[in-house]
């Protein structure tokens, strides 16, 4: 299977390289860049030397599926043709993750460019619309907080478990934000510090509260999201706090045992998602595509505690975008993604 | 003014030893430590050649005040003679923080060494409790994320702005954790990774009830407090979660403002504590007696939403510990507590 | 083909054990550890939990190859009885890297249990000593320092491209020191500092000189090695200068010229050494078996400068032991290698 | 006495303005910035916002002295005028070190703007030239990297106690490469990252060999000189390694001795360089204006090993310059200078 890459030069279409090296059925056969288009691939990251290609403007030659890592609207203004020709597509960017185009336009302040296309896309998140995802020729991979906070809150959502008073606090890592330069990326700045950023509103919330939505459609969730930036490389964890719906749940030891039990049916037969017995730490996740969630109460003010964490350049970006691929090519899920996560 | 300072050894004695070496009225000129004892604090930490002293085994000559940075328990034991004998003492453990021995010996599991002193010992707060500090012979140093916690909902509660729904998610470096040898401090496990702990229960939220209910005696808050362990070595940020009391806020811009206003107004005349205009970092913090707090609100949800950040060792520990001395003294409050932050 | 871990729960073994999940040959029936022994793999590291086992205290079952991941003494005095049966045997620890006893002894402050066995054992750098590790049944895997130290060198001393007056200024992440508890490598101590330790010399000095002395019985090296630590997880990188033998390199251009065609050549067809056309760097090297190096001149001294770095994990100990029991095995020298490194 | 500070606004005037804050007896009265002019300096530096005040683009008002911050040939420009106005200067760039406008033109690739004013500037190593910075004008600040190097040689060189032949492997944190963007400075490239940089000669070393030196007129120093970029943000640790001239030191112990002596000896009455008895570590000057050296030799090959550290933005920049300025102004050489270094 011939697969092409846009814009292989962040560090999201990086990563999908340096997976899709070894992945057993696909072959990158084209990589495009924007600044770096006529450099050869291990000029610009020599860790990439084993899978070494010209970049070049546009994707040559012909591709079965084609993964974007172009930025929103761009990414969608480069697909159309594609879209259109029918070519097997998996869109990093946001473009294709709204069903509604008016969220879209408020949260992005653009126009979007293909309204229509929007209600043929897949969300994609396996976890959720897997059948959806099968027979898609459009995915759209989520957002990297969205990937960690929606299969935190699924379980307990669909099992209605819970309230619709939901905050989500997330901590990402600084790859999160790119490899373009910027303060807020600068070692100087970013090293032995902590903040929080988008106090007003981050850009991943109508993803998560769009899916949660999907799950169960009562009363619409009341979410509060946050986002803060801590001083490492890869890796989000997010924390998700909601009122338990006693009526469901019980109070006591049964509340607790109640949940788990949700979160252990509702995982049970996912190769990429683990429940854990102790709360998980993003280190664990380092280079794999899994996501360690721990659910627990906090049993003085029956509150759901759930912690999810994934490594935000494989699960949260090109680890979920080659499970994608390989649900929506017929080949087994888990194809090119068993590495485990390097530790320490 | 003569201090002594028991179990220098530990990160907070140090770096009060560094903080009461540039004081311009309390000489230290005796300090003490465990396994440490007979070598000299300049051995032990070079950093401190600059006021190099013997450390003994147990405080020696007379001393006007006393600092003990031993763990609880132990350091109950050792002040209880000392506090008996009318000195004037600043204590860093737990053990002098809660008026109730029994919520002490539920989070600490030990009986409480002497629960009739309770009563007496003022919670070293500041900013809630000056007076009472000023009066005080015996005075609790709170727990550095309390100290973060407390003043970053002091205002609202006070106010009656927001309900007694309460969610506090803090994120700590490894200093707090003390110099004591952990797996959980050890570089290779916690560099590049981000956990919660303590998901059961922090041992520091008892204060954090304790002391706002202190200021607001309405319904009891219902408090979720969970810690989360980063990897740098200083500072600790709090972000606070609740639903605003719109019956005291209104709703719609006035909210915003109205919290705002709350906050401005409760900190006006304190010299450590700021009300920033933008989302503080704990880099700003680093090595200076401040704490940084800015209260927004989710214009979605209604919710208060307040992050605050200190240096744990200073604010939250050391430099704490120096400023109720000053008010016990009837010394200037900033008197030796005006490092601004090492920055970056 | 079955292998079995002896100390699977250091950081090398630990590698090992994920390198070892994604073998194509090579299967782990039997892993050993001392505290951790009636734990399951998965229960002390939980990124392990896709290739779970129960820990032993002691091998189970048949193996054909044993690794061992002992420290030294310990592990010559477990591999004996092993080594004597022919088992086929690759020890990480020191024990069997030195040709001479005597040396082994002021080093390692011990006398070793079986000086006689030091002459049948290869010292296991397949860039030096193929041949010899293909027809050893027990092979000595080299330190991590000295992997990186005489993969550095040795084209420029098989070469005669230097003189003997080596400078060896290394540089490693913190997980070289083990998972062993000490305030060396304490969070709190380490990140944010770098400092030189080992200073009047370390343990893998000899091995440099007994391996570059091998390849170039001319004068013995007057080398001077010294470590630094500096704070991140994995790598090292070695820089290592020298006088140039102007009459061999000429001076000018072709000095440089003549410097850099010997690299080449000595590497041509090595799969895990890079001759770099830019100064590598760790991360480029993160998970990955493969050392970079860049050799220079400094033009104006006529200095050799040459710098090499590996992941100290990996191509410094678990890679490098895959890739000499690939070669013991007769199985394809990279089986099991070929990851990537993971970038940023 | 009223000081000016020109761009306040990268790390080595924003660490400026932080000291001055504390000092006795300068008042910062004018700063100014290029991209800031017309915003406040606690808005681009919140940690400064005890000390705040109009970042304006020209200095306004009288300055008795003024501290320069500009990049090399942006200073001179804009401190030509100043200094013939007979107005004490102290630059921070390299427009005043060297004394040979050639050298200067080949490491700058700059035409020097004055070249006559060279023989007039003092270099600002209080340690070295006390008394030319007591009468000059005009005091060029050394360099981050020769501050520690030429602190580290210049005890051997001065007692003659080594050949020419010497090499300086140097370690820097981040903060030395300034505020501007670069993928250089982009914390996911730099951060568990090491690598040498300016491997073809760094701008530093020519100031290294003139001032060395200046001190002994022997034969010339062949120096190589090579830097490395490692993961945290201040601190600068050099290694320096040379044959000693056993004809001087002697041979065995005494030589050891010997080395140990002169250092002594040297610094005996320098308030801010120490000699250790134990290899120094940065995270030990952290924010203080000191410089810890430690000498000793290689006893195998006689070689000198000589390591230094500093905090590259106190006594390599900021620090550094108001402790010149207090020699230029007849104050304290220490005013201000005083501050314990943050530890951990």
């Amino acid at each position: 299977v011939k697969a092409g890459i846009i814009n292989v030069t962040g560090y999201g279409g990086a990563e999908l390289a340096r997976i899709l090296s070894r992945h057993p059925e696909l072959d990158v056969v084209s990589v495009t860049g924007r600044s770096s288009a006529g450099k050869r691939l291990a000029e610009v990251f020599p860790h990439l030397s084993g899978t070494d290609m010209p970049i070049t403007e546009e994707l040559e030659g012909e591709t079965d599926i084609v993964f974007s890592a172009l930025p929103h609207a761009a990414s969608a203004e480069r697909l159309m043709p594609l879209i259109e020709a029918g070519t097997k597509v998996v869109d990093f960017s946001a473009d294709f993750r709204l069903k509604d185009a008016a969220v879209y336009s408020e949260w992005y302040k653009v126009d979007h460019p293909s309204p229509t296309t929007l209600q043929s896309a897949a969300y994609g998140l396996p976890e959720l619309n897997r059948d959806e995802i099968r027979t898609s020729n459009l995915v759209a991979n989520p957002g990297c907080y969205p990937t960690a906070s929606i299969l935190a809150l699924a379980p307990a959502v669909a099992a209605g478990l819970i309230t619709e008073d939901v905050i989500i606090d997330a901590k990402s890592g600084v790859s999160g934000a790119g490899r373009a330069l910027s303060l807020n990326t600068h070692f100087s700045e970013v090293d032995e510090n902590v903040k929080a950023y988008s106090v007003g509103g981050h850009r991943h919330m109508p993803e998560v509260t769009q899916e949660l939505g999907r799950i169960n459609p009562g009363p619409e969730l009341r979410l509060t999201f946050l986002t803060h930036l801590i001083p490492m490389v890869r890796g989000i964890l997010v924390t998700g706090y909601a009122p338990l719906n006693t009526g469901v749940t019980g109070t006591g030891e049964t509340a607790a045992a109640r949940v788990r039990e949700a979160y252990e049916e509702y995982y049970r037969d996912e190769p990429f998602v683990t429940v854990t017995d102790e709360p998980p730490a993003t280190k664990q996740t380092l280079g794999a595509n899994n996501c360690l969630i721990y659910p627990t109460i906090d049993p003085r003010t029956y509150r759901l505690i759930v912690i999810a964490c994934i490594d935000n350049l494989v699960k949260g970006a090109a680890g979920e975008a080659v499970q994608n691929a390989n649900i929506m090519l017929g080949l087994p899920e888990t194809a090119g993604l068993q590495q485990l996560a390097l530790y320490p």
